[in-house]
C-alpha cells in the first residue's frame, strides 16, 4: 500500500480513556488516524443509535500526535455513522474500536458498545476490529499488547476480512496470565446470572441496581472463554446476519398457513 | 397444558404504545399476563442496559384487564432482566415484545429495542418473539394481525423454539398489502445510506439529526423483505451465537502466531 491508510479510531469508554489513547498511539504508527469517539462512557450501550435526539460534535485535540479528533454526544454506533457520513472525506480503510476496559468476549458482544461500533463500520462495509481487555481498571496496562495489535491490524490491511463479518479481539489480565499467543474462537455459550441490588432513595423511593455474575456453561476448548483462561488472546469472528439458518427449515414444518 | 402459560410481555415504545396494549389484549386470551416495559420510548436502543445508573420500577394500571403491569425507567433488555430475576416469581413460559410501530425487519434487527428484549429473553431460555408492524403511525391498524398472533404463539407454546433461536416477526403494512400468508425467511442484506441533516441551535451551535435511508441490495425471493414487499408476514429465526463459524478456519489461515 503506498498510500497510508486511513484509520478511524472509537470507542465506548469515551474519548479520554486510556485505552483509546493507547490505540490511537498504536494506530499513529500504521496511518493516518480520525478519532470520533464519544464524549463520555457509553458501557453497555449495545448497538444503540440516536434517533429521538440530536447529536453534537466537537473538534478535540486531546493529547499531541498527528491524529485529528472528534467528540461526539452520541453513542459508538452514531459516531461511526457521523465519521463515514459526516466527518471524513474518504472512506476509512480500517475501523478499530476500543481498547475496552474490560471484557467483551462471549455473550457479552451482545451488549458490548466496544463491538457495536465495529459492527456498524463492518455494515459500512469497512474492515473492523473491537479490542478489548480483561482489566475494568482505568490504570489498566495496555502496553504489552502493542505488538500483537500491530500484527492483527497490518494482517487485516493486506488480506482484508470477508464482507459482513468483523474481528472481536479480547486480551485476557496480564496481571494474571503471560501471554501464550493468539486463538481464532468460538464465541462461548455463556450468560449472566443477574441480581438485582434493591434499595431505597432519601425520599424513600425503591429502586435498583443491577449486577451479575458471569456464568459460562460452556465446556468447549475452542471458544473465547477457554482460550483467554489459559492466557491467549481471542479472535472470534463476528456476523450481523443474525438469520439462525439452519432453523429455517424446521419453522417451515410448522406449516403455519394450513 | 393444564396450568395457564405465564406470559411476558414487553415493548420498546414504552408501556402506553397501542401496539403494546393490543399485545396484552391479545396474550390475555392465551395465558396469565405480566407487562414489563418501558416508562418512555427506547426505539434504536439496540441490546443497551443500564449499568451506570438506577433503575426505578413501578405499579401500573394504564387499562382494565387481568394483566399485572409494571413500568421501568430502564431499557426493553432491562425489563426482562428485571421481569425474570426480581418481579416474577416462577419463569415465563413466553416472551412477546412488541407489536413495534416501524419495521425491524433485515438490518434493522441490530439496531432494534423490540428484538433486544426478545434476545434477552431467549438467552435466559425463555421462547421469545418479536413482532412489529411497517407502519411507524401511532394509529396504526393492529387489528388484522391478531389471528396471526395467536397462531404463531400457540406455535411455540406447542413446540417450543431451539435453544439459541428466537423469532423476529414481521407484519406487512395493511394500508398498501393485503395480508397473503406467513413466510419463513433469512434476514436480507439491506443498510440504512445516512444522511445527517446539520443545523445550528439558537445558541449557534452546531448540531445533526440523524436521518437515512434503508436500501435493499439483497435481490434474493428467501429474505424478510422480499416476503413483505409481497403482503407476506415474515418471520425469521434469530440466532445470538454471533460466530461466523465458516470464517474460523479461513482465519487459522492467517498463522498469526508465526
Amino acid at each position: 500500500m503506498l498510500k497510508k491508510p486511513l484509520i478511524l479510531v472509537t470507542n465506548d469508554d469515551g474519548i479520554t480513556a486510556p485505552g483509546i489513547r493507547t490505540l490511537i498511539k498504536i494506530m499513529n504508527s500504521i496511518g493516518d488516524v480520525v478519532v470520533v469517539a464519544p464524549d463520555s462512557p457509553q458501557s453497555g450501550m449495545g448497538h444503540a443509535i440516536t434517533i429521538n435526539e440530536t447529536l453534537y460534535c466537537n473538534k478535540e485535540k486531546i493529547n499531541d500526535g498527528p491524529q485529528r479528533e472528534f467528540s461526539t454526544s452520541g453513542t459508538p454506533a452514531d459516531c461511526v455513522k457521523l465519521a463515514v457520513h459526516e466527518l471524513l472525506d474518504r472512506r476509512p480503510d480500517l475501523c478499530v474500536s476500543g481498547i475496552n476496559h474490560g471484557s467483551n468476549s462471549s455473550i457479552n458482544v451482545i451488549y458490548s458498545g466496544t463491538m457495536s461500533a465495529a459492527i456498524e463500520a463492518g455494515m459500512e462495509g469497512i474492515p473492523a476490529i473491537g479490542f478489548s481487555l480483561l482489566d475494568y481498571s482505568w490504570d489498566a496496562d495496555f502496553s504489552v499488547f502493542e505488538k500483537y495489535i500491530k500484527k492483527i491490524c497490518f494482517t487485516v490491511l493486506n488480506f482484508g476480512i470477508k464482507k459482513g463479518v468483523v474481528l472481536n479481539v479480547n486480551f485476557p489480565n496480564p496481571k494474571k496470565n503471560s501471554i501464550r499467543g493468539i486463538k481464532i474462537c468460538r464465541q462461548a455459550d455463556a450468560n449472566w446470572l443477574e441480581k438485582f441490588d434493591k434499595r431505597k432513595s432519601p425520599l424513600g423511593r425503591d429502586y435498583y441496581w443491577l449486577s451479575g455474575e458471569f456464568v459460562n456453561h460452556d465446556k468447549g476448548k475452542d471458544t473465547d472463554e477457554y482460550a483467554l483462561s489459559k492466557g491467549y488472546i481471542s479472535i472470534v469472528p463476528v456476523q450481523f446476519d443474525l438469520t439462525a439458518h439452519k432453523e429455517i427449515e424446521e419453522l417451515k414444518k410448522w406449516r403455519l398457513n394450513d
